[in-house]
């Protein structure tokens, strides 16, 4: 790493390739020959727009979206999202199904309580946050308008290997901490989206990709900002985006285009996901609780079975420029973050650290 | 001008001072020391939660807002606060009074149209918007929730040089394009707000400044992420907050500062739209139709009373380095948006390229 800088493995906002802060950096006072900083232009200058649109349609292409869906750029973040989904998609139902599997799918759900009767149909609290149920073992409403879900939760580290059948109801997912990293058959979905400051960019911006027979049903208290109608029909421009985050988020897309697509980052978050695991599964000092099958790629918590040793652990790592490992409040222990743009040599340092820490121990 | 910039007069995304670009671009890839960029950096580091109640605190005292003003920090642009005006302060009541004196408050009427009775008390059309009425002549209702007014409006150059007596109706403003442009007595307002994009910073973030008796009367069906309480309450952290462009926003208020706070900015917005508005007037090519009671310091809109010039007029200012003087489609004609950041010299060689321009015209 050049710069003095550390391998930061917070859970978000989170590292960006140094490439692309290199790029914003060389081109911060006057991009692209406008004689104007992309913290200034305007967003409905033919450059932006231009931007914009390759942007949105480079994300298409990464993630094999179809056609009939509309690719929007929001404000007010996963949070935002919480109150967007119930206010654009219960159109004149008043009902929706929720499934729990940590602090964030929780939240959702407490959001959609002001606008409809939710129904939670898994809650992972059951197995204190370590596995998730089969779908076929939910009681799904069939007339829920839809029905949520998050597919990575970050604080205990748990995550989907499937997508839930839900025999027909509307599907939404919240991909906020592992979009990018694999491939998923998009066509399964109503809505899914994902704030951009784990795997796409600076926080500030936040995708939400929606099937376009989902666009017509917002309640009528719906704030304009908050309609995805309004943002389809707009090129998510009803206002003034926040166009430098937006430009990062670009920048990011690129990157990830370079290194080989979705595909790459797929086997490069399963390869390293699984060195830190194998890791932890082979020492006798840290452990992960949760079930195999279910252990989040992106967010990998442990605790230290010694839990004296805690910080003496977080400061050692930070010494050897290893920073952000400190687990959720919520949760305590230990959490990394390994997203798209940590390097491999940030992994290998971390693993190694680990070995060495335990020798010490 | 260094690095080959223009002179960018557009009302919005808006220059930033090249100092504070330079900062910016100098500290881009470790912020601080700290290994991290601060497109990186987590919002509830020690690190970041200095900065931003430094920045908060920087504001209050730029503004001198009394300590019973919370400073909230939030998402969704002017047109996010078109919504969260109503659904924060309505409370029990089911009315408001809007006073309409251009494009932005007429957008903010029909948005608190979904939440309320709206009764519009000055409608500036009556007089093409060239002119305000005082507010003693305007029919406000005493039991209304609020009354809403933007402060300028960008479109028509239309600004008010009073603060509006409501008679006890507590005031709300939207303060997007002249926020930081002259000093104004806070304890007349219940909420004012501005986007961060004109005088501020880049886009990506507004700040709602809000009078603490109207914290708690937000609609149940107001969105977390727009409930001005849960932002007070959490530091304006409800979720990850833009920091980059919060960072920044604190920047610019180093900046203003430096320059010499507001009162500095209110005499230089004097002269210099002074400056802009006397070589129109002394003109026989261009004209001003706002009543100069009323003309925006900010946003000053003229014609060409030769319509058929104005084509050859925006790209010989171009070629001269003045770029985004063309009026807002709306209007049509010249507009020229000066904020603080806009050097003199810009200024100056906008003036020098008017009067070259009448004499070959």
């Amino acid at each position: 790493m050049n710069n003095n800088r550390v391998y930061n493995f917070s859970s978000g906002p989170a590292m960006l390739p140094e490439s692309v802060l290199q790029q914003a950096q060389a081109e911060l006072m006057n991009w692209q020959g406008t004689g104007i900083s992309m913290l200034e232009l305007h967003h409905r200058s033919k450059e932006f727009i231009e931007l914009s649109e390759k942007i949105t349609e480079d994300f298409r292409e990464l993630l094999a979206i179809p056609k009939n869906y509309k690719i929007l750029f929001v404000p007010g973040g996963g949070r935002g999202q919480f109150a967007m989904v119930p206010l654009n998609l219960l159109g004149n139902k008043n009902k929706a199904d929720y499934v729990i599997t940590g602090l964030w799918s929780r939240i959702a759900e407490a959001e959609a309580e002001r606008y409809a009767k939710i129904n939670i149909v898994e809650d992972a609290k059951a197995s204190n946050y370590t596995s998730i149920r089969e779908a076929s073992e939910w009681l799904i409403d069939p007339e829920a308008a839809f029905l949520h879900y998050a597919d990575n939760e970050t604080v205990d580290g748990l995550e989907f290997d499937y997508i839930p059948d839900t025999k027909g109801v509307p599907l939404v997912s919240d991909m906020s901490s592992n979009i990018l990293t694999r491939r998923f058959d998009v066509s399964r979905f109503a809505v899914f989206y994902a704030c951009a400051q784990k795997n796409m960019g600076p926080a500030g911006i936040t995708v939400a990709v929606v099937h376009e027979d989902f666009l017509d049903r917002a309640l009528a208290i719906t704030p304009s900002i908050f309609n995805y109608k309004k943002h389809a029909e707009s090129g998510s421009m009803q206002n003034t985006p926040p166009c430098f985050v937006w430009y990062m988020l670009g920048l990011v897309l690129d990157w990830v285009k370079e290194q080989g697509g979705v595909p790459e980052m797929e086997k490069r978050t399963a390869r390293r996901s699984q060195q830190v695991y194998q890791c932890i599964d082979q020492s006798q000092l840290y452990v992960n609780p949760v079930n195999p099958r279910f252990r989040s790629r992106n967010n990998i918590v442990f605790d230290l079975r010694d839990t004296n040793l805690n910080e003496r652990f977080i400061n050692e790592a930070a010494a050897r420029g290893l920073v952000s490992i400190k687990g959720h409040p919520q949760r305590g222990g230990m959490r990394v973050g390994i997203y798209n743009a940590m390097p491999d040599a940030g992994v290998n340092a971390l693993v190694e650290f680990m070995k060495d820490f335990e020798k010490t121990a």
